[in-house]
């Protein structure tokens, strides 16, 4: 099968690697408007050849946009109106309301199916690409009945072809999901980097960061061009979050000014149970495979 | 030498096998007033025997005192009291200031070294405790004129012999930047495991949690025993940073809201420069080996 992969970074990068390995893809064609990209990309054996976008989506079966999602909103619906009738189209991108709004009319809707693998490092562009990047993690497949059935299918077996479970949610659910579980955890790292930045002597930071902290502020690291427009589409979910994050920080700061430290003891207690939550294996979609799909939708 | 290591737990044992791994201690007398953590060490060879500490005490060379703050408090001055004289004392406590405060006119002042190893996980107890632990990262000294010079000398040994390179600062210079480097991280990681149970079903963080969130709130899974009383002997500092961090999460928040989308755009820039200062190594104390000893303070 011809793949065609718009964006040769992280995500589209490591996909090529994955596609390739496990023979889902026979030949993958890259786009990158960026050239050098499209050089290192070719370079690393990315892409078995660089075209222009037109061309590269005649040939196709599946066609995937692996760029931010601003420019997923710019691409897609050109993408969908040129592609051959049998080809199918998704994107990786990490919103999902207002670009699936923006094709929900599109006479080849069908042939799109929106997807979002929770999965990256905070490092961009086609040296960034990693081999298993995908594996043991989940992708969101959002508005599944609006994608025929066999461009589903296709989707479906791709990610489960590099070792991801998926997850059905509506779009409105992934954004607001994901704003707490990826998109605040970015904007908190951001803001975290700003902070410490603002107050501390550099050379005081690199030579005390340890660990903790290096895990902490990690994400800070990550590209602008991406995470820039995730936050413009997901504007008001992530602030919701921010908004819920700066009401638990106060809290816990007020405790630790006024003395309330039995309370504050508490806080620190209830939040060790992340630790359970996240080594919990029991609702794993990916332990138990028979069965590593889940719908989310409580419609 | 002798090295009674008071606290079997990350640290402590951490320390217990690269002490004894370096040769720097022949023998390693153990106390841990948690008899099960005490027979766990012993059995993971942790420590050569298990004494009651007034029995360690006295045997001693060296006494490493790995154990919360609190406990620190409670216990350096009487561990001062009962050395034999030419014994030496130091602490892995992350805060300084109340504790050297508490023994600086201690009659057996010179011999204790105040240290703070910038290093450690998210786990406690013996099982935790990791070869290697220490290496390449900055253990901090406090008051070192308050040292004698062979005591100074011998825990400035230990340091080396360990892979860690020195940072030299005043209690207070030390708290400060402890908090925006290590202890802020703590509570903002504390804060979003709250933020996120608050707000998402367990099942759907398990589900979508990828290494970017679980990155970001590592630190949550960190023991309360160890960082509620960090969080109390460092109350200024930790709020005040909470206060900075606060502020930046605001105005984040706020320029997301009122689409200042180009200021929004500058922060996530500006944040991004924490790589180059995580990774930059040219004014790194460890990898220049001939000068990894750097004074802080300006006095």
């Amino acid at each position: 099968m011809k793949v065609t992969i718009v964006g040769l970074g992280l995500i589209g990068g490591s996909l090529a690697i994955d596609l390739k390995k496990r023979k889902f893809a026979t030949e993958i064609i890259g786009v990158d408007i960026n050239r050098e990209n499209a050089n290192e990309a070719l370079k690393l054996g990315l892409a078995d050849k660089i075209a222009p976008l037109g061309e590269a989506i005649r040939e196709a079966d599946l066609v995937i946009l692996a760029i931010p999602v601003d420019k997923i909103m710019a691409v897609l619906p050109e993408v969908l109106s040129r592609i051959p009738n049998h080809a199918t189209v998704t994107d990786m991108g990490s919103t999902k309301r207002e670009i699936t709004e923006k094709i929900n009319s599109h006479p080849q809707r069908k042939n799109y199916v929106a997807a979002h693998p929770m999965s990256g490092t905070e490092d961009s562009g086609p040296h960034a690409a990693l081999e298993g990047l995908f594996k043991g993690k989940i992708c969101i497949i959002c508005d599944h009945e609006k994608s025929g059935p066999q461009h589903l299918a296709l989707i479906e077996k791709m990610i489960h072809s590099i070792g991801m479970g998926i997850a059905y949610m509506t779009p409105d659910e992934q954004d607001h999901s994901t704003a707490f579980v990826s998109h605040l955890p970015h904007a908190a790292a951001y803001a975290l980097a700003n902070a410490v930045l603002a107050e501390e002597d550099r050379k005081i930071i690199f030579d005390l960061a340890s660990g903790g902290f290096r895990s902490t502020v990690r994400l800070a690291k990550s590209s602008p061009s991406m995470w820039h427009p995730i936050f413009q589409q997901n504007r008001d979910y992530v602030a919701e979050a921010l908004d819920v994050y700066i009401r638990y920080l106060t809290d816990f700061k007020d405790k630790l000014k006024t003395e309330k430290d039995s309370e504050l003891l508490s806080l620190i207690k209830h939040a060790n149970r992340i630790r359970s939550v996240l080594e919990g294996g029991n609702h794993s979609l990916i332990k138990n495979e028979e069965k590593n799909v889940k719908f989310y939708t409580k419609k």
